[in-house]
Parts: structure tokens; sequence; C-alpha cells
């Protein structure tokens, strides 16, 4: 079967690629912007360490809740199409039809495809919930290992950038040694993001390098500007 | 058609919420983190706009970029399809007949639904693009617009929490401002944003509030906790 050869990249890289990005962008550019603001180190890393946190929370929690949303629409949705494949099975019929008329499919053919569907309420209902609504089932434990996998992520992304400011107390310097390891990472990040979900590695290690830069020079500018320096 | 009940937020409001559910939790957590390490009003509010900027440039452009990469991945797989029609079509008859085998339709009948279905190219790959590899033609635009709408979003959202340390330079005193004005805006973010979104609006709007609070309370606990005080 050829269509094993087509790109699927697993839920948990998404998650990492999610937390991960925001991790290694955010912090970084909080602490550029706090050292354009000629902020000490202490309070550089304050900040970096509270916004690790928040975000890490806000994030996964969010995936979590996101994905019971997911699980819970899906369940109500299942459960409105058994019922109304016994309440108005010749409209759920209709709906099998429209599907196959869509592909140009003869009248006779949607009409054989929708009788022999309706035979088994199980496949019928799967098929109503994939085709017509869209919705795949979610997996099992999906939102929670999906909250934990993106905040611990998130937690590593935004430690990176920061990790000069614990050392180095003058923040204008601990920045050009947050760049230096950022960019780096950044650009790895982005060369192994790309690898596995297919894209060119090398034009999508310099796009994430580019929003990471940028969010750090905005944020240093705009800091800079606030403080009329 | 009884579909047109079945809820579908669209696109843009989906933007909003992301942007916005973060926009009203990091900066308002990082702001109760550093007032909690007792940092003078200026300073919450210059981290809280360089976070701002940084988080609405990463989120942006971040969305910018994962709708180019989707609508690029449309195109090319679009584009191996339509050979591989042209190369192997009855390796592709056959995953046409797959997909019907799965919702247990008779041999007859997924041979001749595979049969009718190769006889018009354009229908041909459609159904595989959606139904094999399930993937959607993306909107034309859609990338700029979620990007723009998600940045702008996270703005609104952002200054909100960081408003009360425009004018109350006692950082402790404008964290209970603060916390007033985002716990409400959480709880009307979280109800509308479970309306449009079909859910419960109270309990949505409870849990909304919950992770603002648990960030925020964590961060502040955490930067206490680093300050030693």
């Amino acid at each position: 079967m050829h269509h094993e050869h087509h790109l699927k990249s697993s839920d948990t890289i998404r998650d990492i690629v999610i937390g991960m990005s925001d991790g290694l962008t955010v912090p970084f550019a909080l602490a550029a912007g706090l050292s354009g603001a000629s902020a000490h180190s202490g309070i550089v890393v304050t900040a970096g360490i509270a916004e690790i946190v928040a975000g890490s929370i806000a994030m996964g929690l969010g995936g979590f809740l996101a994905g019971k949303t997911e699980s819970d629409h899906y369940a109500s949705e299942l459960q409105r199409e058994y019922e109304e494949v016994e309440r108005v099975p010749e409209q759920e019929k209709m709906e099998v039809k429209e599907v196959f008329a869509n592909f140009g499919l003869s009248e006779k053919l949607q009409n054989e495809v929708a009788d022999e569907m309706a035979k088994d309420k199980d496949k019928w209902v799967d098929f109503m919930m994939k085709y017509e609504l869209g919705l795949e089932k979610p997996e099992e434990n999906r939102a929670r290992q999906s909250a934990i996998t993106i905040g611990i992520s998130y937690i590593v992304g935004g430690i990176i950038p920061l990790s000069p400011y614990f050392f180095v107390d003058d923040s204008q310097r601990a920045l050009y040694y947050s760049c230096a390891i950022t960019m780096v990472c950044l650009f790895v990040f982005g060369y192994f993001k790309s690898k596995v979900t297919g894209q060119p590695p090398f034009s999508g290690a310099l796009k994430v390098l580019i929003i990471g830069a940028l969010a750090a020079a905005a944020a240093f500018g705009m800091a800079k500007l606030i403080n009329g320096k």
C-alpha cells in the first residue's frame, strides 16, 4: 500500500512542536525586551520564570480543555446521529447520498450505497460522523497527555533563552549569550520540526529562526521606547 | 437539511478565541508574578508590554506559518495524487474500495463505486484527498487573516490585565485591580467562548477563569519563591 509513504506526524510530536516553539520564542523575546529596558538580570530571571510558569500552565491547561471539549463534542454529536438514524432514517439516507452525489456517482449507485449502509447502524453512524460532520473519534486520555507534553516542552524551550541570565549579572551581556544560544536552538528546532512534518528542513529552520528574531527585536525595541532610551 | 443545526464555529471566531485566551492569561500571570516579586509598576508595564509584543508576534506569525505549511502540504499531496491516478490507477482504485470496505459495503458495490469514480479524475483525486488523506482544501489568504486576527486578539486580551499598572504606581495595589478586572473579563470571555462553541456557557466560563487564576497564582508564588520573600 503506497499510502504508508504519505507523511503522518504523530500527535505527540505536534504537541512538542506547539509547546517548544512558543517556549523558545516568548521567554526569549521577553528577556530581550527587559534587557532593552536595562533591567537587572535578577528581574529578567524573575520575569522569565514567571512567564514560563504562566505560559506552560496556560498552554498545557488550554490544551487539556481543548481536548476535553473535543471529546465531549464528539460524544454529543455521536448520540445525536444515533437518534437521527432512528428518528429520521430517510433524511439520513439523503445525506449519505449527498456525500456521494458530490463525487459524481450516479443516482442509482447513490441509492444502493445508502441502502446498504443503512443495514449496519454502527457503520452508518460512523460514516456520518466522519464524512458528513468531519469528526474523528478522539483518542482516550489524549487531553491529559497533550497537556503534559505541551507544558513540559514549553518549560524546556523557555529555560534555554533564560539560562545566561542566571550566570551573567549584566543583562546586556547576558542578552548576547541568550541570542547566540537561542538562535542556534531555534535553528536546530526548526530543522527537526520541518523534518518530521515533511517540510524542506533548511527553509523551515530559517522561518522558525526569523519568527524568534523578529519577536525578540520587536520586544527589545518596544521596551526601549517605553523607557525612553 | 438538518445538518445546518450542527454547530459550526467559524475560523475567525476560533482565531479570536486562541489569541484572546492566551492574551488574557499569560500577561496577567506575568504581571501577578512580578508584583509578587515586589517589582515596581514601571517594570511590570515594561515586561508586560514586551510580553504582549513578543506573544502576539510569536502567535500571529506562528499561525501564519502553520497556515502556509498546511496549504503547501495540500498542494504537494494534490499533485502526488494526480500523478498516482495516472501512474498506478489500479492501486488507487483499491484504495477507494478500501474506504468503502470499512463501511461494510459489498465487494460488488465497492467495485461499481470505484469504477464510476475513476471516470472523473478531478472528483477521484478530490475523494482521495478528503477521505483517504483527510485533507481539506485550505482557504485562500487564510494564513494571513488568521495571523492578524490571532495577533490583535492577543494584544487586546493582554492590555486588559496590564491596564491598572499604567495608573497605579504600587504594583501590589495594581495587582488587586488587575485581578478584579481580569477575573471578570476571563469569565465573560469564557462565557461567550463556550456559547459560540456550543458548550455549556457557565461551566465553560468557570474553566477559563480557573486556568487564568491558576496560572497567575503559580507565577505569583514562583516569583515570590525566587525572591525569597
